[in-house]
């Protein structure tokens, strides 16, 4: 039986195509593994698979029994279900260390840079495997997404130089022009509905033993959420209800390089103690915040505590 | 303030060599980090150092506030105190992956291999630092220390190919002489109290909910051990004492390649239904096992679920 490379819930375009290289990677180092999601492609993500004819991994969300290997995340609130009698065989990501623990030693790649697409890059160089020019390009357009085309602080020398050296194998000769595109793609909300759009990409994490989600879209212009911006609110307290302390939700203006974000919490005193800001009503504009991982869960973190 | 670079309780050779050399390569990257031992070097441990003239590490048992590269483990019950407020920056094992988590993305090397030095040996590698003789020398050892030199289950190609360059390295003709003279100095008892012996390579584990300690003592004849063999299971009576449920002292015979396993247990059945052995008494001849990581651990996990 294969091993399955899986990544996140709420699948972004580093936990799908991490998934894609991964499992190449592996079998070419003689480990039998296939790709796998926890949901279907984001119109983002789609996006990169289309412009690099790759195909989307298949479904999955139940792993008993299964050996995996595990992208993009390592806490098992983002994991499928299952994972009780799951083998984990690897580990590759970018984030913090979460709670997955193994029963026997495993091979984890973890390191602190903008994209998991990124270490899988120098995975590949490690081990003297050469990068297929498609699985390149859609690396090059992961690590584009997830360091918002180098403009958040989460994004590494190590990043960019992948980014150089994948431009060149996919043949690639302006890499922030297709990654300008890409976000185009991905800001449109055009016929979404207010699910898709809080769940595009949305995690949920334990936090001192409450339940809280955050999400993120990412537009080049905040005025274009404008018009549904009751209709998110809607949809983040039905959200809530669902048995979570808080949502919230960050509204990226990749541009201004900021985010509004909405607030639906049992506390909303958590933001100012998190922030520092003084917060009236249910959002708040943090300036220069891009990145969930780097400057809102560790705040979070400190004022759940 | 340096970076503190740490390996378990009751260090052995690799958890204190991996300290010296993760520092190494930490600070020749650019990342101010001293090596340290949570307990002074074991005679095998003192018998390397001096061999390649390396100091042993300062001896820290908290950690409270400070920054850390954890290597050779990655579970609470293995770490110093004042972990709650410490800082995990990084993690260089070969072990399963245990409950450390973090609040920010870390370093983590990973890898399934025999011994914590064979990562570290390729991380030298990867970022192209040249690695000290003296170093070298160590690594040589704790790699031939954890893998029995070559005889453990846990020895993989990359611990033979890593002796292998790091003789070359440190100007060892031949390493599987120096790993027996090694091997002859950790076999010693003469002079050694049982609470030494039991501890010199001891760990705790929590399986489901019980704590379990687990030691082990490699020797090049068992025999060495029939006069001390009463001693050593009034020491783990003691042990048991202080609140475990079980607690094992494997008493290997390298040449022998096999364990037999000293029992104190609340309920000795687990013995059998982890081995598959008929057990009368308090002791178990377990041919081939050599590996408490490999061929102990995780089948005491499974009798224990």
């Amino acid at each position: 039986m294969s091993a399955v490379v899986i990544g996140h819930m709420n699948p972004d375009t580093d936990s799908i195509v991490s998934a894609i290289a991964a499992a190449d990677l592996y079998s070419k180092r003689g480990v039998d593994a296939i790709p796998a999601a926890q949901g279907a492609p984001t119109p983002e993500t789609a996006f990169v698979l289309d412009r690099f004819g790759v195909a989307a991994p298949r479904i999955v969300n139940d792993v008993a029994g299964q050996e995996l290997f595990l992208v993009d995340f390592s806490d098992l609130p983002q994991a499928p279900a299952g994972m009780d009698s799951a083998t984990v065989l690897g580990i590759v990501d970018h984030h913090k260390l979460g709670d997955v623990t193994t029963s026997s030693p495993l091979e984890a790649w973890i390191w602190p840079v903008g994209c998991t697409g990124t270490v899988i890059k120098n995975m590949y160089d490690f081990y003297g495997v050469e990068i297929p020019p498609a699985i390149a390009g859609c690396i090059l357009c992961a690590i584009l997404s997830d360091t918002v085309i180098f403009k958040s602080p989460t994004c590494t020398d190590a990043d960019k130089k992948a980014v150089e050296e994948l431009a060149r194998i996919a043949g690639v000769d302006d890499p922030v022009a297709l990654g300008m595109e890409m976000f185009r793609v991905k800001s449109a909300v055009d016929g979404a509905s207010m699910t898709d759009l809080v769940f595009r990409d949305y995690k949920d994490f334990d936090m001192n033993g409450k339940k809280v989600g955050i999400g993120q879209l990412e537009v080049v212009d905040l005025a274009m959420l404008d018009d549904i911006k009751n209709g998110l609110r809607e949809e983040l307290a039905r959200v809530k209800g669902e048995g979570r302390h808080s949502v919230f939700l960050l509204l990226t203006d990749i541009m201004k390089e900021g985010s509004e974000m909405l607030i639906v919490s049992d506390d909303p005193s958590v933001v100012e103690s998190a922030f520092g800001v003084s917060c009236e009503g249910d959002t708040v504009w943090l300036p220069g915040v891009m990145s969930r991982k780097k400057q809102v869960v560790p705040n979070f973190e400190k004022a759940f505590k």
